[in-house]
C-alpha cells in the first residue's frame, strides 16, 4: 500500500496515497471511530455546493485565479454528482460542530482539484482545503447553510407526498362517503357516521401537517454565509456576502436570503426544532391514522373487521395464513422513531453554549433522518395501506345496528334520564332500543322510525324536527 | 352535615347539601382520588363561559325559556367571576375525555341557577344539568372548544411578555455596542465581539419565538362546538351551531372560526402538539440564553465573569457572601418542564383512537401549564435578571487581550497553516500574537496595529484591507 | 397588618409580623412568583426531621446549648406535624438548588423556637435560622439527603401497592384459568388461550416492576449529610457526620449509610434517573395493561367486547347509558405524565455542573409527583377496575370460534404452505377451519377434533400426538 | 439476469437466481423500502444461533432428519460467520414484529442448506424455510430471544468498558490528589478541593453505572424460546423447550433460562425500558462528566483553563491554532442519541397490545444502538480524553487565591452574618478575605493563617479547631 504524508498542528501522518481526503479527515475517522451512522450523504453534497458557490465569487472578486476556481467548481461537481462518495465516512456522531465533515469536504475537492490541474494529490500548493476551498468561509457558517438547503428539499419531497396522501384520503372519503358505520368514543360504542367520514377527518389532519411543513421553508430560508466563525463575517467582504447569497440562490433555485443577523443563526438552533416539532406533529396523526387504520381492520373474524387494509406479505412464520397490517406498523414505527430523534434534536438545540452550538452534527443527523424516512413513510403509507384499502359494509351494519349510542337522537323527546334508562335496559335485555322503544309505547312506530333513521344521525340536527 | 339524594345510572348517592356540584362529579371525585393537580381553573371559566353562549343561543332559538336561560346565564357568570372556585377539585389526570369536567361545571351552574330561581339544590326539574346546561353540547364539543379559547388567551399574554422580553434584550444590545469581549465557539476563545452583540442574537431568537406564537393563534381559532359527540352534529342544529360561533366571537372578542369538519377538530390533536412544539422552541433559547448567562456571569473571581446579573436573594446557607444566579437556573428549570410536559403532550396526542382522544384532560394540563408557566417566567426573566444586567469591561478586556484567535486576522496575509504555527508559538511560549509577530518579523508593527485592531475585528472584511 | 423588619446582604426588608418564615423566605417568593406547583410538602417535613436531627447532634457535641436545641427540636417536630404547612409556599421551579427551601425550613423553625423560648419572631440572638438551625449543614448535603428519604418512604408505599395488585391480578389468573378465548398477536386473530392467561401475563409484569422499585431502595440510601457546601466536609466534624447518620437511621427507621465519598452524592443524580427509569418501566406496564383492558372492553356491543369492566360513572353527557372505561383512561394518564416526568428528571439531572447540580428542585418536585400519583394510581386501579373485572364467556367463544389462526395445529401434519392455502379457502369461503378441512377429506373427522381440541391448543405441545 | 419462481400466499414471485433470501424477505425489502438503518448484523447472528440450536434439537428429538439438520447446522454457522452479511438488508424500522427479519434467516439459511445438499436454490422440498429451519418455533420467541441474547453480550463488552474508564479516572483521582483548586456551585466560586476529589466524584458515578449495567444481565437471562406464537406453546413440546434452552446454553456461554412464563416475555417490554433507564442513566453521567470537562478546560486563555484536554486533532477550518475538546464533545453527542433512542423504545414498548407487541423492531435498533455506540464511546473517552489529561496548576492556584467563598471557614468564629459582610467587604473593595480579615483585626494574622490554610479546608471538620 501506497502512502503520502501529510501534515498539521498535531504533526505528520501518514494518509493512504489513493485516498483524497486528507489528515484531518484521517484523524477524525480515527477520533470518532463510532459503530453505525455516517454523515448524511445529501449534506455533504451541499457543503461541495457551497464550495463550488464560494470558489465561483473569489475567482469574480479575484481573490483566487480563473484557472484554480474552475478546478475547485469542477471537482465540487463531482462530489455533487456522487463521484466520490466513498471518500465520506465520518461518523454521523463526531464532535467538533461539523468541522471534520467541512474538512472532509475541503480535504476532497481540494486533492481531486490538484489532479485537475495536473498535480499529485496532497500537493497542497496547488490548491489548499483551506486557504483556496474553504476561502473566506469557516464551518460555522458553511454547515448551517448547507443544513438548512438539505432541509429545505427534503421539506419539499415532504410537502408533496403529504399532498399526495391527502388526495388519495379524500378519495377514500367521497368512495366510502355513504356506507354507514359505528362511531366510536374511549372505543365505547357512540354515534352513527359514514366510513367516509373517517377517512375526511384524517385528510384534515394530513391537510395541517402539509400546511404546516409548507410554511416553515420561510424559516430555514435565512442562511449565515460569510457570518466566518462567530456570525462577525471577519475575514470575508461585505461583497462575498453579498455575492454568495446571489449565486446560491441561482444555482438551488431556492429562495434563499441573507441572514441580517448572522451572529444570530450560527448560534441558535431553534429554528430545527420547530421544524422537528412539525415533523412530530406529522409523526402523532400518522400514528393516529395508522394505529386506527389496524384497530379497525383487526380480525378477521375476532376483531372489529370494519375495513380491510390490502395484503402485502404473508405475516406468521408459525400461523399460516395469517396477515398483519404490517405498512400500519411500519408507519407507527417510523412515527415514534420521529419523535424520538425530536427529543436529540431538542437537547442538542438546547446546548448550544455562547457563539456556537457545538452539537449541531447530531442536529443534522437526526432531522434529516426524520425527513426521510417521514417521505419514504408517507409514499409506502398511501401505495401500500390507503389505495386499496376496503370497507367491510357487512361488518359495519352489523356492528352498528346493535348499539344502543342512538338512544341519544332520542334526549330532545324524554330527556337525558329517561334515555338513559332505556339504554340500560336494551343492554341488560339484550335487545335493540328500537325494540325496547316499541315495548315501552313511549313514541309511535313511525316516529320512531323517523328519529332513529341512522343516515339522519350522521348529520346536524335534532332527528325528526 | 346535611345531605341530599341525586341518582344517576348506578344509583343512588347522598351528596352534602352544601354542594353545587352533583353525583357525577361526586363519583369523579372518588374515582380520581389522586394527589396533587387540579384542573386548571381557567380552563373550568371557558367552559362556563360556552354555558353562558349555549344558554343565551337556546333562549334564542326558543329551545329554553328566558327564565331559565337567564338564570344559566347568571349562574355561568358568577362561575367565570371565580364565585364557585371551591366546587372545582377534580383531579386533572381525571379519565374521560374531560366529560366529569364538563359534568362539574353543568351541575355546579345547574345547582347555582336553581338557587337563582328560587328552588333547592338538586331539584334538577327547575333546571337539569343536562337537558338545560348542556343542552345541544357534548362534552367532545365543549372542551376542545374552551382549551382553544383557554390557550388562546394565555398565547397572547405570553406574545406579548416576549414582546417585552425581546425589546430589553434589544435595549442591552445598544446599550452594550461598543464594548468588545472575547467570543467564544465549543466554549474556546474565538475571534472578538461586542458585548451589544450577544444581546442582540438574543433578541433576535426570542423575536422568533414571539412570531411564532403570535401566528399559531390562528390554528387554534377553529373550533367545533356544535359537533357534538363525534363531530357530526346530532343534536345541535345548523342554526345553534352558526349563533354558538358568533356568540363565543362576541364573548371572547376572539376571532373564532366554526370548523368545517367538526369530526376532524374532535378526534385529532395536532395542533396543541404543534402549540407544545413552538413552546418547546421557545424554552430552548430561553435555555441557551439562561445558561450562556450563567456561564458569562461564573465568578465573581475564579470564572468567566464578564456581565453580572442583579443579585436578587442570598445563595447559600453555609457560604456567606455568596450570591447565586437564581433567577437564571429557575428559567432552566421551568424550560425544562415546558420540555417535559411536551412529551406528555406528544404521547397523549397519539394515543387518540377513532372518533375521540380520551386523554385530552393530560394535554390540557400540560398544555396550560407551560403556557403559564412561560409567561411568568418571562416576565421574571426581564424584570429580575436582564434589566439591570451589567458588563464587567475590566474582565472582559483581561480575557480578550490574552487570546490568540485574532490570529485569524493573518490568513489572508500569511496563510492558514503559517498562521496556525504562531499561533501554538504564541501560546507554547506564553505570549501575546502581537508579540510574536513583532519578533518573528512578519509584517511592519504599523501593518500589525492596523490588522489586529480588534474593533475592527467584530466586523465583515479582511483586516488592513 | 404589622411587621417586622429583617436585613440580609441585599439591605434591609418588611416581613408580616404573622410570619414564621424570614427574609430570604420571603425574596425567594418574589423571585419565584410563577403559578401553579409549590415545594412538595413530604420533603419540607424531612428537611425538618434533619434540623431535629442536627440538633439532637448538635447539643450531645457541645455545639450548642441544651434549651436552644431543644426548642429547635420542638419546633421541628410541629412542622413535621404539619402545624406550619402553610409557611411553605415557595415555588417547585425555583431557582437556586433548593437553598430557598432549606432556607423557609431554617426561617419557619427558627422563629417558632424564638417563640418557645419566650421571644419575638425575628429576634434571631434567641435563635439564629443559619447559625443554630442550619448548623454543620449546608442545602446541598440537607437537600439530597431529604429527597432521598422522601423518596425511600414513598417507595416503600408504592412496593406495598403493587403488591397488592399483582395479587389481584394473579386472583384472576385464577378464577378465569378455564375460560377460553381468542389470542391476537398484532390485533389479528391468533391462537386460543385462556382468559385467565392474559392475567397471568399482568401479573408478572408487575412482579418485576414490584421488585425492582423495593431493590432500588438500595441505591437511595447513601446519603451525604456532613458533606457540607461541596462534599469536602468543611465545617462539619467527623463525629459530626457519624452521628448524624446514627440519629437519622433512628428517627427515620430506614437503613440509611453515610457516603463513603459525599463529593459524589452532593454532584451526581444519576440515582434519580435510575429510579425515574424504573418508575418508567412500570407506567409502560400500566399503560399497556390500561390500554388491553380498554381494547378488551370495547363495545359493548360493536367492539371486542370480550372483558366488562366495573362501571364507576357516567359516561357521557351526551350519549345517555354509555359508560366509559375511565379508571383505565386514568391509568394512561398518569402513565404518560410518569414517563413526562422521566424526561425533566433526565434533562435536569444532566444538566449538573462541576460540584452541584442547580437543578435538583425540578429533579424533586417531578420524581416525587410521579411517586405519589403511581401510588395512588395503583390503588385505585386495582379497586376499581380490576377486582371486579369481568368476563365475557360469550362473546370469548363467538369470536375464538370463527379464528381461522387454529390452522396452525396441522403444520405439523400437512406443513405450512398447504395449511396457509387451507386458512385462505375457510376465509373467502366464509367457513371455519374445521368445515374446510372435513370438506377437503385431508384427516378423518376423529382426527380433526383429536387436534383441533382448542383446550389443547393452550398448552405446549403438538396436537393430537 | 437469472430469476427463480417462488410463491406465497399472495402469489408468485420472480426472485433473482443469485439471492439466498426468498420470497417474503423479497416482498418485505419493497413494502419497507425506506432509507437508513437496515438490522442490526449482530441480532441477525443469534437468530441465526437459534436455529443452529433448534436444527440440533429437532434432530436430537427424531422430528427432522440428520442429513437435512446437518446442512442447516452449517448454513447457519456460516451465516453467523458473516459470509452471508449481503442477504440481509431489510429495513430496521420494517413493519411486522420482526417476522420478516426471522423470515430473512429462514430464507438464507434454507437456500444454503439447500446447496450444502447438491440442490438449487428455491427447491425448498429439500430444505424448507419453515417447516425445517423454522420448525417449533415462532417469530415471537425466536427474535425476543434473540434480542436478549445479543444485548446481554453487547452488556458485558459495556461493562468492561466502564470498569476501565472507572479505573482511569481513579488513576487520575491519585495523580492530581494534592493539586488545590476552586470549588464551584451553581457555577459560582465556592470552597477548595483537591483536583483528584473532582475525578475521584466522577468514578464513583461511572463505578454504579457499572454495577447497574453488570446487573440488569440477570434481567435479559430470561427466555421465551418454546413459547412459539402467544406463548402457549403450541406446536413446540415440552422436551423441546427444555432442550433448546440447554443447547442455546452450551452455543452461548450465557446463564439463559427458560422462562416460566412465556406468555409474559411475548408480549411485556419492559426488560428493555429497564435496560434502556439504565443506558439513560450512565448517558447523564457521561454528559455531565464531558460537560464539566469541557467547561474546566475553556480557554486556553478566556476561560477557566483548569485543566487540559489531549489535542487530538486541528479545530477550525477559519482559526488557526484552535483546538476543540471534540471528544468530549461527541460524548455529549452520543449521550443525547442514547436519551432520545430511550424515548422511542418506551413509547415503543408502552404500546405493545394483547399478546404480542408489534413494535419489536424498533426496541430493537434502538437498544442495540444505544449499547453499540457507548462501548464504542466509553473507550474512546478513556483513551482519547482522560488519559492524557493535564491540570494546569498555575491556573488553578490563580483562580483559588481571589476566591471569598472560604471565609466560610470563619463562620464558626464569628457568625454567617459577620462573614457575609466581610466577604462583601471584600469584594467590593477588590481584596482578598484574608486582607479584609487583617485589617479588621478581627483574628490575630496566626490564627487566620491557621483557619484558613486552603489544604485544611478539603477536608472534613472546623478549620483551627
Amino acid at each position: 500500500m501506497k502512502f503520502r504524508l501529510e501534515k498539521d498542528l498535531l504533526g505528520e501522518r501518514k494518509i493512504e496515497a489513493s485516498a483524497y481526503f486528507g489528515i484531518n479527515t484521517k484523524r477524525a475517522l480515527e477520533n470518532f471511530n463510532l459503530c453505525g451512522k455516517i454523515v448524511n450523504l445529501n449534506l455533504i453534497k451541499e457543503i461541495a455546493l457551497i464550495k463550488k458557490a464560494a470558489a465561483m465569487v473569489n475567482a469574480d472578486l479575484k481573490e483566487i485565479g480563473n484557472v484554480k476556481a474552475n478546478a475547485i467548481i469542477k471537482a465540487s461537481e463531482e462530489v455533487i454528482d456522487g463521484k466520490f462518495d466513498d471518500q465520506f465516512e465520518l461518523s454521523a456522531f463526531q464532535g467538533g460542530a461539523g468541522t471534520s465533515t467541512n474538512m472532509n469536504v475541503n480535504e476532497v475537492i481540494a486533492n481531486r482539484a490538484i489532479e485537475i490541474l495536473g498535480g499529485e494529490k496532497g500537493d497542497y500548493v496547488l490548491v489548499h482545503p483551506l486557504n483556496d476551498v474553504n476561502m473566506s468561509q469557516s464551518t460555522n457558517d458553511v454547515y448551517p447553510t448547507a443544513l438548512r438547503i438539505t432541509a429545505i428539499r427534503q421539506i419539499r419531497k415532504l410537502s408533496g407526498c403529504l399532498a399526495d396522501l391527502q388526495e388519495e384520503l379524500q378519495i377514500k372519503e367521497n368512495k366510502f362517503s355513504d356506507m354507514i358505520k359505528l362511531g366510536r368514543t374511549q372505543l365505547m360504542d357512540a354515534l352513527p357516521m359514514m366510513a367516509g367520514q373517517g377517512f375526511g377527518a384524517y385528510a384534515k389532519a394530513i391537510a395541517r401537517d402539509r400546511w404546516r411543513i409548507y410554511k416553515v421553508e420561510e424559516r430555514l430560508r435565512e442562511i449565515n454565509i460569510g457570518g466566518t466563525a462567530i456570525g462577525t463575517g471577519l475575514n470575508a467582504t461585505n461583497k462575498f456576502i453579498y455575492e454568495m447569497t446571489d449565486v446560491l440562490q441561482n444555482l438551488t433555485g431556492l429562495g434563499l436570503a441573507r441572514s441580517d443577523y448572522p451572529m444570530d443563526v450560527t448560534q441558535n438552533c431553534d429554528v430545527f426544532v420547530e421544524v422537528s416539532g412539525l415533523l412530530k406533529s406529522l409523526a402523532v396523526n400518522l400514528l393516529k391514522i395508522s394505529n386506527d387504520l389496524r384497530l379497525l381492520n383487526s380480525g378477521p373474524r375476532g376483531g372489529i373487521g370494519e375495513i380491510i387494509l390490502p395484503k402485502v406479505q404473508a405475516g406468521s412464520t408459525i400461523m399460516p395464513g395469517k396477515v398483519n397490517p404490517v405498512i400500519a406498523e411500519m408507519v407507527g414505527q417510523v412515527s415514534m422513531r420521529v419523535i424520538s430523534n425530536d427529543t436529540a434534536i431538542t437537547m442538542a438545540s438546547a446546548s448550544g453554549q455562547l457563539e456556537l452550538n457545538a452539537f449541531t452534527p447530531l442536529i443534522a443527523e437526526c432531522l434529516l433522518e426524520s425527513l426521510e424516512l417521514l417521505e419514504k413513510t408517507v409514499i409506502i403509507f398511501k401505495e401500500k395501506c390507503i389505495e386499496d384499502i376496503q370497507v367491510n359494509e357487512k361488518r359495519c351494519e352489523k356492528n352498528l345496528e346493535s348499539s344502543t349510542a342512538i338512544v341519544t337522537a332520542l334526549v330532545h323527546y324524554i330527556g337525558y334520564d329517561r334515555a338513559s334508562q332505556l339504554a340500560e335496559k336494551a343492554l341488560k335485555g339484550n335487545k335493540t332500543i328500537k325494540k325496547v322503544l316499541c315495548e315501552e309505547k313511549i313514541l309511535s312506530k313511525e316516529k320512531i322510525d323517523e328519529i332513529m333513521n341512522p343516515y339522519q344521525l350522521t348529520k346536524p340536527g335534532i332527528p325528526g324536527k
